[in-house]
């Protein structure tokens, strides 16, 4: 039988959220959370637009996570992200337990692996699922604004 | 001449916001950034109350003083907060570009110093001011809490 809810489909799902982010004129990064295949927070990165660095996607879905579980660990929770979180994102992501992240694109400057940031012992995390996409969209959106500038 | 606006000043207003916290059930930990002698942002733990582990003092500090500012870089702001930053909130202040960071108590656990996040180049770090009275203040939390439950 075909699982129309696998990995790549709520991928799917987060990368549509980054391209919500690039019609902003936002860095193009989306995530969303899913507990037992139903998505419960959809975000996407914010920070020109609220002027505010904490206000990443990841950051967004945790909060609205939290408020529709009614509790703050994301215990059984997934968080599918277009990019590989960063060092805020990724303590965020600690002090919530979640039991795992996916991510699609590497960020080999600033993502928690190369910044070394500690996840909880709780948490797995895989990366590369949809990356060409996640990359794609990133380029894309970096060369539209040198050329603009 | 004596200068009022100094750095115990400061910290002693972040306490004060620490008391906040306290009283409210929360892990007592209290923030405020500061720019020109002037208190822009004021902010203690909220993450019970909010049900959000990303509602720390720091964070919210952060937040507040961007707003303030109208631009989401802190620079020529110091944070003064009770309790060494974690991994999320040092994350947080480097994608600020904040000036300084003074913190009060060391959190050799789950401090950014034991955990090593990386701090943005422009950013000054100090702690150990008024150390013994943030340090009583969350062992007296701790204490409560223990007798409570």
């Amino acid at each position: 039988m075909i699982n129309p809810f696998d990995d790549n489909y709520f991928m799917k799902k987060a990368l549509e959220e980054a391209e919500a982010a690039f019609d902003k004129g936002e860095v193009p990064v989306g995530a969303v959370i899913v507990i037992d295949n139903r998505i419960i927070a959809r975000a996407h990165n914010l920070t020109e637009q609220l002027n505010d660095v904490t206000a990443h996607a990841e950051m967004q879905a945790i909060t609205s996570a939290a408020n529709f579980l009614g509790g703050k660990y994301l215990e059984n929770c997934t968080l599918y992200v277009t990019l590989e979180p960063c060092q805020m994102c990724a303590g965020a992501l600690y002090w919530s337990q979640i039991s795992k992240i996916v991510y699609a694109a590497n960020d080999p400057k600033r993502g928690c692996g190369a910044m070394a940031t500690k996840l909880h012992p709780k948490t797995k995390m895989t990366g590369g699922l949809l990356e060409k996409e996640a990359s794609e969209l990133l380029k894309r959106f970096f060369i539209q604004k040198r050329n603009l500038n």
